[in-house]
């Protein structure tokens, strides 16, 4: 039983503790933040759980195996730090730091200090992701043309970082999981509306080797909820609508073939138009999968797909296509 | 009755024939075509009209008041240059050139002989946009934020030009008639996944003065068929889907005030989510009335909102999209 | 090639003149309608095609091989008869007749004559129908469960007939056509909400042996247009949407076994939730091919799926129907 | 505070003891239930609450100021009847009871002892039933024509009672609640496809005076699950869609005028059809809301919509269904 101490109750912090707690594998004996309504609010729920509003009594508090870090991004290389050095292994929220060099100096002192990073990419556990990197695995899709994904809703503004830093950890995470390539460069646009400056409205285009590209739309400001992915491949295309409640994932047997001839006028296409098909997508809560791969990781050293690489590349990402926001979308080497 | 001549008739000729000919205000006395088999098809279905392959035959015919040429944009600068020469008006299909040179070149040939210019931007006399616009002049969505279209379907490929040349002067034009300003500058990225280099995956970014920002998806290898434009304003936020047969506008009563006081860790950021609304559409067809509007518009001067400085505005867009994209979306200021 | 003419140029008689003049085989030389305005319209769009306002001008035409009646119902039985005396084949619209008694005595006399009848059972030829009927041929749906059919929009109100008369037709030549028996019964009920007492809202439920039950839900009042058709299975599970695009069909891998024990409690249910698919439905125009098999029909007696026989089972479940609903839903033996 | 004891967690059971005990006004401190499995889950989740596997101990307990019975419907009558006896009111899961009479002896038995009864139709608590019935109040729909609603799924097969029993209390406790009149009569129809005779596929028509006819389609073979509400009215339409996470209800400006004259072929008919509109509905938990209106009711003697009178007048409507369904569509009087 891998014993968790949680750092940050806020918005996310009660999932992770609700499913560090009942997952296979962990329990959750401590929590800290600063809000003392926070931890009146676990008392109620958790009455076995032990509360501190004093960071380092839980970095410190020997009967804590692992921490998660459930924390604003400017905080967590701070407090991954100092609990790595404590000889804990590190649960952190997505997105992993705010900056290349502290995901690479996290990702140092764990291997130094033989301990294990995870990064929340919650949706790597999901049934619909899994099923889409299966179908890739197994050549269904064949080579991929596009990854195509919009994530698009009204608020929730965050106070400390734009939309890209909220909303497109995800899609990356996804995109990087779901593509054997990693991107040459980012070119990312958009512009935020309220005095602050933060961008709430943002478009990132990666390019990749072998004519595979990838965009993302991220939104705070659309009335509607959008939360749909295209990717088209040379044999299949695919459409995940992660709002669907049954049929998630629908493949389409769609395709072109594109003849071209010297001197010739008309261009010579076949579209292929055919079935389209709902595979089942396995409906277990990804967040209390993950819970039991993490424990899984620390205590057996079983690979995972959001270690600290995994974080890093997601940091790397962000981290260009911020720059490129920043000139207005000057392309931006990854 | 304005006597109409129509050079090509391909794929969308026998449209732009069958409303010219059904519009109050003109008909259709000649079409020209190099294609024998096309000859005969019209014949067939208007035996009134006479056909000719010989270009020079339609245009110097003194019968013919105006010409509408249907053809690839590349004949289009030299098609109407001599349709001018002739004296005759003319009526362009989008884009309506490929340079903006040629598209300034014709503007001022059409005014020194005092002629008429239109370019086919058909969704500008729909149902759906001329509601939109209305909107936005009677204040009801307030200032804008964005406008962010999607427009992808599996096909048709075009042979001679990409993508955006083909799909986007739709959204260009929509864009520019609803948005009361002129975007400075372009980024836009994509690329081709077939030999013959022509990009079928884009993505355009429009940036506009008082933070307004404009994004529009156009994809060719998509397995679905999507037409949707999201506008977000500061007191309403619209979602135009010209794809549902009924309620294609739904007008959101949703927003967000953000207000950041100095030194203040949580942002106060108020959500307003009330009614959504969707007002009845009128389902004239777009081409008819806009072949009605020509006819009025050569004869009595009528003010149009599609004449030779829309199709102009449009290619200027274009081809700053265009010079973006073939420079991984460096900035283009237009 | 078969030389038709057409009685009735009124709401659909229009579709039939077009499709039975652009069909293989068969070609439209005369219609008759009462009213001159019609009469000019098909002058106007078929100059080829003779007129008249004389019904037996056109029966007696020896030039017409065979005919189609494109009337209210209540005229069917006198026309058909009149046709069938003068020698020629009939297409009728639907219903096929207004009583049982009509229809049986058109057979007879076709028949006696050597005459052939089809009745305008269109969706038998739409893609979706044809495909559907070929799944459960296939078993892919096993034994049959129930057959649930709805059918409602804003009008177009009859003048002459209720709304079953009107809409079931559809779904009973539907439903007759995918169940490989016979309905016992049938128990329908409905009211008319305006002066005339024509029932505007209507229910049908047919019984059929081994517990296969079918219901059709017709309304002419109804805001949104629904055409959605469910058919349960033991082995799969269908649901038809007509109104989508693509993807009309989708194919549920979906069931649940039951197994009772004696004196237990709880019920032992197995449910099985897998796949969906959507076979790609041909697109063909239902009322062409239909028109094209009409042809062979009358000249090579080619057996067709909605010949006379089909439409005295069609009528027999109308008229059973509709006696169940004057009595308030009275089980009416069909 | 109402300290109330809950008999029955099997399904439903912890959605009442979960909102008893967060709901305003009420706690819950005893609950009952044979297993001894679903005992320990409560201790878990709640370890303040008292559990036990003896009823007598939970109705007599002078603790306990009133009974929540979440148990099959057979057994209703007579827990109820003993909780009352005790001296302590009701809640009963809905259906009420199994038959009339039995609805009959409880409300008489608690008006006599001067105690309260409310039946568990929790969608009256709704946001968009209760915003239905404002709309009904306010004359938006003007006078209703129809109500048409499906409730159609893939299981929960219930082990003692057919789908009518399971699934149209709710459709039935709706229509009940919005239509200013009772029914007069009931047809229904149905079948059931497995060994045990309990039918899994029921259609029920209510007849109304005043031409307005409600009917309801339940299904527990259903690969889709559908909640669709049509209210058809002379001003306005209605549509109801549960499923849709926004916009639930939407209201369409779409009618028809209907005029007939003697002796004229052509029926004259206006059709209306204007905008469409989403009004906001709340998202309150029902459950919750209903909880605390109970505690009100038996304390406060606050009017509600679903006392006894409610529970027997949908059991009426039950049970006449289920004779009409016994004999294949007979049609009953309630």
């Amino acid at each position: 039983m891998l014993r968790i101490g949680v750092i940050g109750y806020g918005y996310w912090g009660p999932n992770i503790v609700r499913n560090f707690s009942t997952a296979n594998g962990s329990e959750v004996i401590m929590v800290c933040d600063m809000n003392q309504q926070a931890l009146k609010k676990i008392k109620k729920a958790y009455p076995q759980i032990n509360v501190t509003d004093n960071i380092d009594e839980l970095i410190k508090n020997p009967e804590v195996d692992a921490i998660a870090i459930v924390t604003p991004v400017f905080t967590h290389h701070e407090l991954a730090k100092k609990a790595l050095e404590a000889g804990k292994s590190v649960f952190l929220e997505k997105p992993f730091t705010y900056t290349v060099a502290e995901a690479e100096e996290l990702i140092e002192l764990a291997a130094k200090k033989n301990l294990k990073l995870m990064v929340d990419h919650t949706f790597l556990y999901s049934g619909a992701v899994r099923k889409i990197r299966q179908l890739i695995d197994d050549g269904i899709l064949g080579d991929l043309y596009y990854f195509d994904s919009v994530r698009v809703n009204l608020g929730l503004f965050q106070h400390d970082v734009n939309v890209i830093w909220d909303l497109a950890p995800h899609d990356i995470s996804i995109m990087d999981y779901c593509i054997d390539e990693k991107p040459q460069a980012v070119v990312a646009t958009g512009v935020g509306h309220f005095s602050r400056g933060l961008e709430d409205v943002a478009y990132l285009t990666f390019y990749y080797d072998h004519n595979i590209i990838a965009h993302i739309n991220v939104n705070w400001l659309s009335p509607v909820k959008v939360r749909t992915t295209l990717i088209g491949g040379e044999k299949k295309m695919l459409v995940w609508n992660d709002l669907e409640p049954d049929e998630k994932i629908k493949i389409y047997d769609k395709g072109v073939k594109v003849k071209t001839k010297e001197g010739q006028y008309n261009l010579l296409v076949d579209y292929r138009s055919g079935d389209m098909w709902a595979p089942k997508v396995e409906q277990t809560e990804a967040l209390k999968l993950m819970a039991e791969k993490f424990a899984d990781y620390v205590k057996n050293g079983e690979p995972i797909v959001n270690d600290g690489i995994a974080g890093l590349n997601n940091v790397k990402m962000l981290q260009a296509a911020n720059k490129s926001l920043k000139n207005k979308g000057a392309m931006v080497n990854i």
